[in-house]
């Protein structure tokens, strides 16, 4: 049975450049069901499709192969990899930190090739365009069983590039943290998580003041578990779906009424009760 | 055989919310194949996906799991909803009526159960994210074949949520008419059908007159049975493919020309010859 | 075994007309696989869709079944076709020239039919979306084994429509050519090739300037064979993945840069050492 290929990308869907790479797996390995996770990381974010595998894998079939590609470096000396995780997923992408936050969330990386048989690669490669002449077929041959080691030369694994993500900077009554994603419906999520509150002693905190350094009014936001603890049009913090703290807007886009984004830095203080 | 599941929802497709739910269903039931009817219904707009759902559902196999998820009270009392309906087809998401219109298409909903059953919800159970850790779940079990009541405690089908949609008003020479929804292309689907134009006395009319209350001028057009029979660039308003009223332009977008948006009223009266 | 079908479309995703036709896919044919080329095309664009399916054919499973609807001339007397090509892949679509870059890159169109059969076509069919109603069913039909001379009349494949592209104009030290498309991240597309430059004499200049007839700056390009060769944030005239000139910024998007779009012409001419 072949193993599924999750498929994350920053080729969006409005080009073909996705479609030609299911058509490059289903010529290869008819059988192979692939699941697209999204396309849509914002174009050369590598820290943003790292992000979304992270909170993704561990929801995904234990003998998932994770195609992924987010490749500003295409054509260059940036090695293209495949990864064998210690949970037993693998992992296809380029070596740029991408695939780093999936393999810390499956017990890390036990085993690593760089893409180069003959067999697997598309011959002629473009230079522009190796998910379709690379990837793709290296994810369609692990799918069908080929071994790791035929894809290509060894490499140890403490020497593939990682993402780090900004660690929140907890002081007594604040965090420090910085905006790592807004998703759809204009939630912020934050670098940090209940315990660096906990830290901060701002646990039992039933309202907390977020602050933008140099831009727009503070904000004060309920401390709640759901959406509808906050009030309508009203800010909150809660714990999101994946254990992060996010500043969020009940019925609304705290993106939108913040005008935040990605990058920014906030910090919460205590904000009264 | 697993049956399908069709899946709808407000996630879009720019995170990884959908990808998630698909690496659920793939990993509790891995055989099962899954559609995407949409997931661009606008954040937390219950009548539209329940719209979609109700165009839909006739095309769909008579044995789907129907998976909806437009769910502005997750985390609140709202019950998540297992149903199956007279046709065949069962129907899983939020008790907000979202799936209402659904079961109006296949003959009415004969069963219900709040899906409660720890062996289905995952758990921890997150209070945002209930697509990943209730739903997903839930129509994975019923699509391999896991019994409606083994979900949870049943509800009576009379004592759930219900969308109303706007009835037009119909008087000798006018209908008066709700804008339900707008596509890709700008056509603007009013809540009227033909049989509304023709209890007006309007049924012979070759032009119409649309008038906006308090909004922009009024449009002249045509009666006609295709795109091609309106004149290029000119206003028609023809029989949608679900059968209902729709005001658009030849090679162009209505809402864009007139510069309408879903929830606003128009009249039809005569237009001339 | 069912043959897969690959769907492009202009319906975009935020509609459900993409998971109707699914529906319909799964209805008639519950076995065939479905990959989505891609739903992004610009509206009722049908070059653009003759383009993606041209860049697209030969990366497909070669027993592809290809239903592909952008068709602004739904309800009118445009045929609806199916193509059978000298590679093997079937096609299916409106006759107005979408499917003729396919059918090119797959070594011609060796026969033809007028989808028509009433076994085939649904009843009643609408005047506005033969993608459910004619096109989706159709592909199934020949997915699951139906042969191409039954869905309806045979035509003349030298009758069908045909999209042609633009031809460059080359001079001595110039080439003159039309932008084709633009992708997600802003490069490019040329309807010229290297063997153009080559033809100009231009086959050695490791600059090229590139000149927009009436419209903003000129505009100096590095001749590269991939994005790391071209000093970030410059311009660079590469070959991409298809084999077309593409104009480019290395870590940016050159449509922003220079505000240009398709249909656009550009002269490509020497631009010093």
């Amino acid at each position: 049975v072949a193993r599924p290929i999750v498929f994350l990308s920053d080729f969006g869907l409005d080009d073909e450049f996705v479609g030609v790479c299911h058509g490059v797996i289903a010529t290869a390995s008819p059988d192979t069901r692939v699941i697209d996770l999204t396309h849509g990381i914002p174009p050369q974010s590598v820290r943003s499709g790292a992000l979304a595998l992270g909170r993704s894998v561990s929801y995904l079939p234990e003998d998932a192969v994770v195609l992924a590609v987010v490749d500003p470096g295409v054509g260059s000396q940036r090695r293209p990899l495949a990864v064998a995780t210690v949970a037993g997923a693998l992992l296809v992408g380029p070596d740029n930190g991408l695939l780093s936050l999936a393999w810390e969330q499956l017990g890390g990386a036990n085993e690593a090739v760089a893409i180069e048989a003959a067999g697997v690669v598309r011959s002629p490669r473009s230079n522009t365009f190796h998910g379709r002449d690379v990837f793709a077929p290296a994810a369609a041959a692990l799918s069908s069983g080929t071994a790791l080691a035929s894809l290509g030369p060894a490499l140890d694994p403490a020497s593939l590039a990682v993402v780090r993500l900004p660690e929140p900077e907890v002081a007594d009554g604040e965090v420090r943290t910085e905006i790592l994603d807004v998703d759809r419906y204009g939630n912020l999520e934050l670098a940090a998580d209940p315990d660096d509150l906990a830290a901060a002693g701002l646990q039992a905190a039933r309202w907390l003041r977020t602050i933008r350094d140099g831009a727009g009014d503070d904000v004060r936001a309920a401390r709640a578990r759901t959406f509808s603890e906050v009030p309508p049009g009203g800010f909150g913090v809660i714990v999101d779906s994946w254990g992060r703290l996010a500043l969020v807007v009940n019925g609304g886009s705290a993106a939108e009424a913040l005008g935040a984004a990605v990058g920014e830095t906030l910090r919460l203080v205590a904000g009264g009760d």
